[in-house]
């Protein structure tokens, strides 16, 4: 089958599909480029080469090795993380914290092919109210849910999201559905904030404007602060916006080293807050009830032969999503 | 006065004292020297200058400018954030963050003097309990409660504390009060190692044997690391050594950029939580009663004009508390 495998760089190879026992195998229909897999691709983000990248996956199911709900035909979106089930953190509530864990994509390969062998449990069938291109946005949308869950933000709070790329717009409408007094966007790309604007965000900001933005909180700062850049200096422009004792939650994996001031961190009594894989449960049943709007998010479509162009377009700030399609 | 003055360096001075409208006159008797002002001293740290330095501070209050219930010749120590109030921050139960805040030995004039001119708001009369070499370690020990306040520490939980210096300590001592399971301290001294095993940690490891402190916890990480290193590389250790979904509680204030891999926290679901000034109160009542023991962390006493002495051996990395006394 025809896969995109990181060797040496990023190439389309023609390789046989590894399927392991008892994985169901899963006929990829769409995926989606996301930010690890850029910088993956750049080379910033190391992983144990050979692999076959992609995540955000969506695809039929061929079969099943042994009895389950799901059955071949079914439409389904597949779990990033393959878990042992019987570490300290499996058996403590932290699957996706699995000591022996193999994340699809990132460390055992991925979706960006026309076939991925994965654990039956893995997957979750999705109701036909969820068209195809919508579905790889449901791993990012739970990674977005997931930042709730490492520290909530609540109602009548004011939130900055820094960053208005594939994720910071799944944050932003994750974040509406708890009410906060304020959401605003800032971004270095007026296309972007005017689409995080037409996304519901109350204001949007160059990131040059701190003070501006600053002052809709009278200069106290955000209660909370969303660090979605994707770029190493995300973080210290956050520590700067949030105001004191506030959260700011962390979600660029860009893979590269941050140059930060503690000092301030403690001055200011912070909380950084990381988080990572959420609730596939949850994110399915955002987009059937359509409280999260996504498909106006897919800038462009390639089929893998165009791997090229469509890491290019989805590298290049102009672009919100890039999708991978097979029809 | 003779006072310790930031000033191009650091100086011994003959100032007057610059005696505020309302405020409060401390005849200083005993004062600490404290990581952040050798930060301050070498430079590290920027403050507006001339300063005078020191904050960890006791001493006989002279003069009241008002009525309160305290009175000439009591035995008085001070809390350093000087506050309006009114602001935003005061009114919200964050005085330590007013918008108008003012720090002793920071932003105003400190305590390396023979006087102190402060509100008298500032002052808390301590018990005769408490002796007079005691009480400067009640900022510090306020400092260590305060890092339980924003993040909790459970009982039964692991806990790792990466140095064990003057506030490593005072950390390892109020920690140990939330009984819990396991209290490791890593540092690159052998001799701090000893004295943190001398109060009561249950394990010791050099900063070097990161894999063998690591084992402590069957690998899966501690719930609780306490980065009170006081140098830039400690909070990467940290995050080396939390668990994943773990806490890590900094409290340098060294003044230096920091290099982090912030993937590793997004990855982990990490929580960073900064914490500075403590309540007074509990950290007098936990020295009245005898809860943790603070004299024999007094590795050294001089009179002020002793000052390059003083500064030399508290930076020495040999020495624990090094205290400036009128005595």
């Amino acid at each position: 089958m025809k896969a995109l495998v990181i060797s040496s760089g990023l190439q389309l190879k023609e390789v046989s599909l590894k399927r392991r026992e008892g994985d169901a195998i899963v006929s990829i229909r769409r995926a989606g480029i996301c930010g690890t897999d850029i910088a993956i691709a750049k080379g910033d983000y190391k992983v144990r080469e050979p692999l076959i990248l992609g995540h955000e996956l969506f695809g039929i199911l061929k079969e099943v090795a042994f009895q389950s709900n799901l059955k071949g035909g079914d439409r389904v979106v597949s779990e990033i993380n393959v878990y042992c089930n019987s570490c300290f953190f499996c058996k403590n509530g932290m699957k996706t914290h699995c000591r022996n864990i193999e994340t699809l994509g990132i460390s055992r390969d991925g979706g960006f092919a026309e076939e991925l062998s994965v654990p039956v449990r893995n997957l979750h069938k999705i109701p036909d109210s969820i068209k195809d291109e919508e579905a790889p946005f449901i791993e990012p949308l739970a990674a977005a849910i997931q930042l709730t869950k490492m520290a909530k933000v609540k109602e009548g709070e004011s939130v900055l999201i820094l960053g208005s790329g594939r994720l910071g717009l799944l944050i932003q409408q994750v974040i509406r559905l708890a009410r906060p007094s304020l959401i605003a966007v800032m971004s270095r790309n007026a296309k972007k904030l005017e689409i995080a604007k037409r996304f519901g965000a109350d204001k949007t900001f160059f990131t040059s404007d701190k003070n501006k933005c600053l002052d809709l909180v009278n200069g106290n700062g955000f209660d909370h602060v969303i660090e979605a850049t994707g770029n190493e200096e995300g973080l210290s422009l956050a520590i700067d916006m949030v105001r004191p004792r506030g959260i700011i939650h962390v979600k660029s994996t860009h893979g590269l080293p941050a140059n930060l001031d503690i000092t301030k961190i403690v001055v200011k009594e912070v909380r950084i807050q990381g988080s990572r894989c959420g609730p596939f449960k949850e994110a399915i049943e955002l987009l059937a009830d359509r409280k999260v709007r996504v498909r106006s998010l897919i800038s462009a479509t390639y089929p893998l032969d165009d791997f090229k162009e469509a890491f290019e377009v989805a590298a290049s700030g102009q672009a919100i999503k890039v999708q991978f399609t097979t029809e």
